[in-house]
């Protein structure tokens, strides 16, 4: 425990696209020790880095980096780091075991980070337009002539986005806030927390190793982030996730408080479990409470913001179901070094957090808990070499479940012990479970198990508003589940409240929080002009000849075809009810269709007038228009009788090539209009075209 | 200037549905007194109100009673409020006069705000589902077998709404915060600012008396909020619009820092209106600059958050701006009592305010802006009698505009004088243009006169990342723009930064501010049951008879029915190519066909799958589904071949009765497969069922 400053590396930092060290001259870091042995790791320390030309860096370079790229572009680079850091996991899972991690925590925190990456290289292309800018929701008529249109954009926000992470994922921590604002084309400056920072640091290695990220879009700062926030402003965004009271310390700092830095937080919270009063003993869902119960107290050795701190069940089967996780821990929990081969629950990350815990536990106990399973004493671990014995200098702690005579008290809500620690406490009925888990003040995560649909509706009903995620258990996803404690890139990670009221994750709404939603408000063309995708009203080009035979590099948003009109008798329409099949009597039956309140008489099938549709704007010679692939915001708005007739015209909308086929979307407006030049139908249809 | 508490009235307060007046034997309130003439007219006192037990019967009644409708009942509550609003007008603008408006000023206030009603209750119903929870987005397959799904729900939150609002907009800001929280459930408490707070009083009495509104949505505190923010916690949500030290003072509130209570502001910020290097002289966009800086800083005279500061214009242009805008005023604008009928321009709204402005333009004087337009002095203007001289108690000033030697003083950019005052600064190129609006660090709005769309692009791309709206102005939509000043519900108002850093309105983005975002996760049943709308994967029931045989009030989500297949010969390809027209290669040419990378050879018309998809679901005979009104979210996923067959599931999905028609919207599922069960096809089919 004792080392000199030549005996252990200092975790280096990487600013300004260059690796950064402190000088070895300076203050002595802070000590970082492996969680099992205690052993001396590393030493850390930021002293004299320079965070106001960190953020210049990330404000100039990153900023005109990233501005070179697309969404698809940027989806792609963090597709190519996903497999990059995929091919050198292994190297990743062994700095993670100093740090406690068991080989399926590991998995949890690298694994689990790559996913990430991996979902945002696949979603940001799926999702959003090959462009640098999303638009938001339908466009708004604003003047009755149509020349007068409002839209919302979202562009990405002209400043540093800033990762303040907690030590128990280090490599998720920063991935999954990295990929977001990749995305969004914001660079990030990441500071892990000191304890587990060099797993960070060593994930940033073989990113910068990869050459994969353009400059100024990633740097790390080891060690505190001293002055940082006081040269960020309304341009940035920080992204913390710690404890509550570091949280607000932050939100209170000059430039978050006033001078309007954007800040989410997610912190711990006191995350519930309910046991439906269906899910008795012996049916799937009381099995599946237990295991998840069991689960999160275990994994990362509890140190997890999403792990269960309140199973609140039916008040007589509070014995039953410390009884059923006993023995389910019992059965499967081995405490040990996670780099002995069957051990499944390793340390805390240190013995700071073992006594932060432990004094937590102190402190319930003394508000009134009692201890239904486990011991606050030093216990017996599997050692790296396969022995079993005393824990020494690592940070263990066995698993603990308290229970409590009053379901009400205010330290069961309100104390988190951030370790393998939950309390068990009954409920009166279902009522009662809901108001329960509302005490919590707000909390990321609550799982119910319940096979009753209406049970299940009573309590989302009642706690949704308190929570960010829910998740119901029955038999039927009990084994496919992604579980209680796991955020998934697919949606929000977060909640009100005591969980800090951020959101993370979720998709591309996390990419949006990296960007400025905008009113523009302005008139057809000009919308056209700054959007790239053509407006309704806008003008159009039909002089350029038929629009199916451009290539995707030949087409521009206006270019159009009007048809003729082509007449529909009531031969076409009794023809069209024969071939297809379709005699509804709308077309098939005067007196029946003129007593429907919406149709003069027979009207031709609403999928008549779309097959015409394409029969009039087809070009039918094969050329650079490859399939129609499907069709949007379809809307029948005047029926055709017979003896009416229709013309389409149809305009390109919208282009997006893509990145890496040699094709691309096209989406054209196409309008039907009748002999009086009524709206007959409105929709898109979605074409591939050749580049 | 001398009264007594007995000479007049002191302006009551609306809690727990009942009016209350301070204790007359307790402090003298707060004098308010005619903002043109100087007569006091009331006293403002909250006094000895329990505002605990306000917020508690929000939390109680107001969430009970809210919690009994539906998004589509609360719209049409605001519908009727906006009816019964607009019918008693005039009333108010009577009141409004007092304060300095003109009729149009009052005008942007009074039928502002009913606008906003009336948009929500057409909003609400229009992109709303007729339920308590909105959906966000689409459901995402968390496992493969498709057992386990997730998507967003927002629910309301549970909790208050406390505004806190601004003395410019007595009606309208309270009506744009009332119509989305109440739209959401939560229940609303109104704090106006006390200077014009008796123009809100008297909407609130007009809004109380109509019986419209169900009992504890709203609540108002006339006079100083007192302890109110300490009540608050994270269920509740505080929109505060005003001025930056005033937000700065919220926020630092315990139960905003640290209690997790929501919070939004909307401050004053320094717009700009830039005049693009195109905008020259004699264009409709140089006139449109003029028009909306002359209407900026003369309506509400000059005291409007969104009003335009800063008129960024090229160097060479700074005197023809000065001078055009100096004769449009001098041939439009006469300053005076709106009471008198030719009266363009009223007074500031107080003496305070008065000295605020005066002593603001004194400190951009002391720091190099010159008066290029108007004095400092008291201006004579038209009294309510018509006759004209010095403007007595009243608290009126001349619009001023003043011209900067230095574009990039930090007085130019930082300096707000809320009232009739605007500089203008050259730029050199539309780079420093941008630059320039830029360092107003953040605003509410920005407006772009030019007619070049590349101006457009390069300014808007500059500076969307600092606003919160952007207008551009052009020769199209000069005419009909609602204008540079004019928030409008369909679009978002706020902006980053010294703007505040909020959102409010922008349609039902606004209504999900007051709504807790939650993921949920679960199986395709669950998910059915907790949503009421049928997701795929879940149980179907195929033996309860043709669901189109059901109206509205028996078919339930999953009521689904299943055709046979019908087998696709090369023959009804063709004459669906000759009866359609649409005659494209993959239809008719089997080489052609087969060179397309997506198509084995010839393909059916994905419009013939279509067509024979209705053919295969309908039922013809009359009954209860009226109409097919359109069609969402079409995929076309297999190619079909000739001796393909393909069969129809139909599967009611989202069912929605209207409360003003006697039918509803029901969205079924269709999925088209072949006869390997591939999936051919996928859409929603939009129809309209009788109740």
């Amino acid at each position: 425990m004792t080392a000199t400053a030549i005996d252990v590396e200092t975790v280096p930092s990487y600013v300004r696209d260059a690796w950064w060290m402190p000088d070895p001259a300076g203050a002595r870091g802070a000590e970082v020790h492996d969680a099992s042995t205690g052993e001396l790791l590393a030493l850390v320390s930021s002293e004299g880095l320079d965070t106001a030309a960190a953020v210049e860096h990330a404000r100039t370079v990153g900023q005109a980096e990233l501005g070179k790229s697309t969404f698809h572009q940027r989806a792609l680079l963090l597709k190519e780091l996903a497999m990059h850091l995929n091919a050198q996991r292994e190297e990743l899972y062994a700095v993670s075991a100093r740090s406690g991690a068991t080989r399926t925590d590991s998995l949890v925190d690298i694994d689990g980070g790559i996913g990430v990456l991996f979902a945002y290289g696949s979603k940001g292309r799926r999702e959003l337009p090959n462009s640098t800018v999303i638009i938001d929701g339908a466009v708004e008529q604003l003047a009755k002539d149509g020349s007068f249109l409002g839209e919302h954009i979202y562009t990405r926000i002209p400043g540093v986005a800033v990762q303040i992470n907690a030590f128990n994922f280090p490599v998720w921590g920063m991935l999954e806030k990295l990929a977001p604002a990749f995305l969004a084309g914001v660079p990030s400056i990441v500071k892990p927390a000191s304890p587990t920072g060099y797993i960070t640091a060593a994930a940033v290695r073989m990113i910068v190793d990869s050459g994969i990220l353009p400059a100024g879009s990633l740097q790390l700062i080891s060690g505190s982030a001293r002055d940082l926030p006081d040269h960020l402003d309304y341009r940035d965004m920080v992204s913390f996730t710690g404890s509550a009271s570091t949280a607000e310390r932050l939100r209170a700092h000059p430039q978050i408080a006033v001078g309007g830095v954007r800040f989410t937080a997610e912190t711990d919270s006191l995350n519930a479990a309910i046991l439906g009063p269906d899910a008795v003993p012996g049916t799937p869902e009381f099995d599946a409470f237990i295991r998840s119960l069991v689960t999160e107290i275990t994994a990362k050795a509890g140190q997890k913001c999403t792990a269960i701190r309140r199973a609140i069940v039916p008040a007589g089967l509070v014995d039953e179901v410390v009884a059923a996780a006993a023995d389910r821990i019992r059965a499967r929990v081995v405490l040990g070094d996670p780099r002995a081969g069957n051990v499944t629950m390793g340390a805390l990350a240190s013995r700071e957090q073992l006594d932060g815990v432990r004094e937590a536990v102190q402190r319930m106990l003394a508000a009134g808990a009692q201890l239904a399973l486990g011991s606050l004493e030093a216990p017996d671990v599997v050692r790296a070499d396969g022995s079993t014995g005393p824990a020494g200098g690592g940070a263990f702690m066995e698993p603990l479940l308290l229970s409590w005579p009053d379901s009400d008290a205010d330290a069961l809500h309100s104390i988190e012990a951030f370790g393998p620690v939950a309390s068990v406490v009954g409920y009166t009925d279902v009522a009662d479970a809901v108001r329960l888990a509302a005490r919590g003040g707000g909390s990321l995560v609550a799982t119910v198990c319940t096979n009753d649909p209406d049970t299940a509706r009573e309590i989302l009903t009642g706690i949704a508003g308190h929570h960010g995620r829910v998740l119901i258990l029955n038999r039927e996803d009990a084994r496919s589940s992604t579980g209680h404690g796991s955020p998934v890139p697919h949606l929000v990670h977060g909640g009100p409240g005591r969980a800090g009221g951020g959101e993370e994750l979720g998709g591309i709404r996390a990419v949006r929080h990296y960007m400025q939603r905008t009113a523009v408000q302005g008139s057809p063309n000009m919308l056209t002009a700054l959007t790239g995708i053509w407006h309704s009203g806008g003008d159009r080009r039909f002089d350029a000849g038929h629009p199916f035979r451009k290539p995707l590099s030949e087409l521009r948003v206006g270019d159009a075809v009007r048809s003729d009109l082509r007449e529909v008798t009531l031969e076409d329409i009794a023809a069209f009810a024969e071939t297809t099949g379709d005699t509804f009597y709308a077309h098939t039956d005067a007196a029946a269709a003129e007593a429907n309140p919406f149709f003069p008489g027979i009207v031709a099938h609403g999928y008549l007038l779309l097959s015409w549709g394409a029969g009039l704007f087809v070009d039918p010679a094969p050329g650079p228009v490859l399939a129609n692939y499907g069709l949007e915001n379809l809307r029948f708005l005047t029926p055709v009788a017979a003896g009416d007739s229709i013309r389409v015209t149809l305009t390109a909308k919208k282009i997006t090539p893509r990145e890496t086929d040699e094709y691309g979307e096209v989406a054209w407006d196409a309008v039907l209009t009748n002999q009086n030049d009524e709206l007959v139908a409105t929709y898109d249809v979605l074409t591939l075209v050749e580049k």
